[in-house]
Formats: C-alpha cells, sequence, structure tokens
C-alpha cells in the first residue's frame, strides 16, 4: 500500500519526465508548459489510489494516471480561453502567452494525448475504461457549459447548483477512481461504489471551496478571500441566500448584486454580513458535510480489508480540512 | 457491393436521423446545427467504402463513419473560430451564430462525440481502429498549425507544404478507408495499402483545390476564383512560382505580395500571368498527377477482385476530374 504522499510523488516524477514532440512547437510548446505549471496532482494520484486499494499493480496505471491530468489540463486551458483569464497558477495563460487559436488547438491535441495515453490499459479493460473516460469528459463539458449559462441566469436554482458542480468538477474524481479501480480488476459493483465515494467527495470539496472564497483565513486560502462575492458569482452561499433571504434582505442583496462601481471591501463585507444573517455558513456547511458523509458511507461500504481504505480515507480527510 | 452514391445516402440518412440531447442547449444545438450543415459526407462515404471493398457489412461501419463526420466538423467549427471566418457552407458559424466560448467547447464536445461513435466497433478490432483515430486527430491539429505557421513564414518550401496537406487534409481519407477495412476483417498489409490509396488522393485533391482556385471555371467552381491569390494564401501553386522565378518575375510577385491596396481582379490576373510564364499550372498538375498516380497504384496492389475495386477506382476518378 502507498501513502498519498508516496502516490503523488510517483506520479509528479512520470508527470515531470514526459517529453512532447519538438515540432509544430506552437502545438507541443504549450501542452509542456500547461503540464509543468505543477498543481498537486490530486486527479492521477486518485487514479493510481483507485487502483491500489483493490491490489493493482500502480504502475500498470501510470500512463492512465497522466491521461486524467491531461485531461484535466486541456479543460483549463480551454477554461481560459472562454474566462478570458490571464493567469493559471500564477504564470501567464497560454492564449495570453501565445495567442487563442494556438490555445483552442494545442487543447484539442490535449484531448487526444489524453486518449492516446489512457489506451494503455490491458485488453479486457481498454472498453470500460474509455466509456468511463468519455463519460467524464461530457459531464465535463456539460457542466462548463451549465456554469457560463448560470451567469446570465437570475433564478439559479440549488439543485441546479449541485448538478453543475457535480457534471464539472466531481465526475473527474469519480472516474479517476473507478478507471484505477477497474484497471486493478475490480467488480462492477465495487468499481461504482468507489465512484461514488469520489462523486460525492467532489461535490463537498467544491461546496468547501465555496466556503472558504467567503469565511477562509486569507493567509491560507490561494485565491483573494471573497473573489466570488465581488463577481456575483452564483455560488452554492449566494444562491441559498438569495433563496432564504426575507424581502428586506432580498433588496439589499441584489442593490449589492446590481452595484457596477463599488468598493470591494465594502462589498464583501455587507454580503458576508446579509449571510451572516442568513445562517449561510451553517447551511452550507451542513450540506458539504452531507455529501462527505454520503462519500464515507460508500467507502465504508467497499468489502475491502480496512488498510486497503486508508489511504482513501486519508484522501477525504485531507481534501476537506484544507484551508487553502 | 454499393455504389459510392448509395454509401453517400445510406450515411446522409444516417446523420440525418440523429438526435442529439436537449440540454445544455448551447452545448447540443450548435452540434446539430453543423451536422446539419450538409457537405457530400466523403469522408464517412469513404469509411464505408473501405469496409465494403474488403467485403465486410457496412452496417457495422455506420457508427464509425458518422464518427469521421462528426470529427471533421469538429476540426470545422475551431477552424472557423481561428480564422475567423463568418461563413460554412454559406450559413453562419457557430462562433457567429452563438459566440466563441460556445464554439471552442461545443467542439470538444464533439470530438468526444467522435470516440464515442469510433468505439462503436467489435472487440477484436476496437484497439487498432482507435489508434488510427488518434493518430489521424494529431495529424489534423499538427497540420493546422503548421498552416497556421505558413501564414508568417515568407520561405515556405515544397516539402513542407506537400507535408501540411498531408498532416491536415489527407490522413482523414487514408484513415477512414483503413477504419472501414479493419472493420471488415482486413489484413494489416492491405489495410495499410488502402491507407496509402487514401493519402495520396488526398494530396492529389488538395493540390486540384490550389490549381482549380486559379485555373477553375468560375461557373463551377463553388468559391471565388482567385480567392487564395487575393489573399496571399501559401498554395503549391505560389510556392513553387516563389521557387522558380527570375529576379525580375520575383519582384514582381513580391509587389503584388506586399500591396495592401489593390484592385482585386488587376492582382488576380497579373499574379495568374506570371504563373503562365512559369507554367506553373502545368508544374501543379504534374505534381498533383504524380500522386493521383501513386494512389491508383496503391490500389492496383490491393490483391482484390476487380469488381470489388471498382467503387474506389470511381471515387477517385469523381474527385479528380470534379470541377467544383
Amino acid at each position: 500500500m502507498y501513502s498519498i504522499q508516496q502516490l503523488q510523488n510517483i506520479i509528479i516524477e512520470a508527470i515531470d519526465a514526459r517529453k512532447y514532440p519538438d515540432e509544430p512547437a506552437e502545438l507541443y510548446e504549450p501542452m509542456q508548459y500547461m503540464m509543468n505549471l505543477g498543481g498537486k496532482r490530486l486527479r492521477p494520484a486518485l487514479l493510481l489510489m483507485g487502483c491500489d486499494a483493490f491490489g493493482g499493480d500502480i504502475y500498470q496505471a501510470i500512463n492512465p494516471a497522466i491521461a486524467i491530468e491531461v485531461f484535466h489540463n486541456f479543460t483549463l486551458m480551454h477554461d481560459d480561453i472562454m474566462d478570458n483569464a490571464p493567469l493559471r497558477r500564477g504564470k501567464t495563460t497560454v492564449h495570453e502567452k501565445w495567442n487563442s487559436s494556438v490555445g483552442i488547438l494545442s487543447g484539442d491535441a490535449m484531448l487526444v494525448e489524453g486518449y492516446k495515453l489512457m489506451m494503455q490499459v490491458n485488453e479486457n479493460v481498454l472498453r470500460p475504461v474509455l466509456e468511463i473516460f468519455n463519460d467524464t469528459a461530457i459531464a465535463v463539458c456539460e457542466g462548463q457549459q451549465i456554469d457560463m449559462n448560470f451567469e446570465q441566469q437570475p433564478d439559479v436554482k440549488i439543485n441546479a447548483y449541485i448538478n453543475m458542480i457535480r457534471l464539472k468538477t466531481a465526475v473527474v474524481l469519480g472516474g479517476a477512481l473507478k478507471i484505477g479501480a477497474l484497471i486493478a480488476g475490480a467488480r462492477k459493483q465495487d468499481a461504482d461504489l468507489i465512484y461514488a465515494f469520489g462523486e460525492d467527495l467532489g461535490i463537498a470539496f467544491q461546496l468547501q471551496d465555496d466556503i472558504l472564497d467567503v469565511y477562509g483565513d486569507p493567509e491560507k486560502f490561494g485565491k483573494q478571500v471573497g473573489g466570488d462575492i465581488i463577481s456575483n458569482k452564483k455560488t452554492y452561499l449566494l444562491i441559498k441566500a438569495l433563496e432564504t433571504a426575507n424581502k428586506e434582505q432580498l433588496k439589499e442583496l441584489n442593490y449589492w448584486l446590481q452595484l457596477e462601481d463599488f468598493d470591494a471591501l465594502k462589498k464583501v463585507s455587507a454580503v458576508r454580513n446579509l449571510f451572516d444573517q442568513l445562517e449561510i455558513r451553517e447551511k452550507s456547511e451542513q450540506e458539504m458535510n452531507w455529501y462527505a458523509q454520503k462519500a464515507l458511507q460508500s467507502l465504508k461500504d467497499l468489502p475491502l480489508d480496512e488498510v486497503r481504505k486508508n489511504a482513501l480515507f486519508e484522501f477525504a480527510d485531507m481534501l476537506l480540512v484544507r484551508e487553502n
């Protein structure tokens, strides 16, 4: 059994060792650039963890694990163009460093590269592994589109929001674990259980991210605290507040949402104050804990020795108590 | 054995019958829109032809054939964004009708959809079929990037140009035929021969397109005659002219290439006049014929009954005597 740290180190080394072709440089340099920006490599580590939990040889899962990270970075490259984002992990985004065409095309090639790597599995699991990969990829596209639609939509409902983060974020965690499990030879029902663990954990993780954006420790939280409030991002917190506010509170909330010229600190403070009145933090934490418990229940139901599940329990702990 | 016309009708019907999911509409409507813009469906028809030539059941190749067309339309959707093109087959392009983000994301989903469809083959050919699909997809990305690079590159060489059109256009024709052949159970060496036929035919086809842009019958040629000359597009003709012109001719050619304000008809006429002096049409037709002959030789070498190859010979004839 490997620890999370060991698996992360193995995957980081494997990713660092990869070299893309030289030509055409505008196609492959952005891939290399993107893959070398770093990050915690949680998704590929999860894939290896899924394999390890079922007693598989994690070195048979290395290329599929890299595939998940390549796929994740393809989505980031294209999302950055759509969001017009100047920075990614503190570095210039691909479309800014090169141009949008390079970002589109290099991203396309990364998606294909993801398939090439994902296919490096034994014959007997090739089809099921690729089916999960296909489903994951389509779900992420759907989630991204729904997220963009939310920007124009005044009446987003909690259920629609949960479904969006499930598609955009959580399915990749579930998919990574399930692929790892299948490579190790897990039975279908067990692979489904580890998938459910990953998906529910992913939803809890995104809800925590929403909470930390407002209530996180500025020193530990990587991003600007209150960033979602400043940009009117439809997070779980804002949707819940809009749903539960009384007439007067709704009026004040809408006042801040519609204001075009504002002092950022004042807006963050006023909206947070409204959230406090409505006990939004507690409600959000309740929802997050519900998904976390659901995730842990799937893990408990998994018919594996406790020692085999340890890394997964630790991973859930690590993911959900982080303050950054 | 099916005629080309029959195969085209079968694939047109199959594509027309496909319905994409309703939601999110911004993801799936552009797919449906793009797939319903029409076109001759040559690539999927080729895939079916490859299957039919080797005695396969073409109905087992229908979904992979649709996959090739979905893939082709994904590349068009993204290319149109990169080229900032307002029209595609006379209709508004996706990024104009919706926006660039929709064009990027819907295109991404189409690539995934292509994989889903391509996987609908028997277990014993799943891996080889997907390997060809991967190689084709990466080649098309490389070709598109090299083509974009050519715009900024003053000294493009003939070999580099041929390689670009091979990657961007020809490999899809070869790949479609080879996938069809493998589905029919063709031996590897035969599948390679039919691939070579398709790739060389594709190069000849693109060279013909370059020639028709300058020398085509305006009534039959679908696009504006001289369009490549007006936009300084580095075609086989222009590259050959730059390579073979004497000092004086080169000076005149560069004069027209650098002129920013010009009368389009005058420029087309002047450059065509230079091409005539340099016998560019004849040289281009020689090159085209060389690839066409090479393609036909591969077809002749294929150890199949003549009747099995008929549709493929007819296809080559149809493709290379077209005036539109």
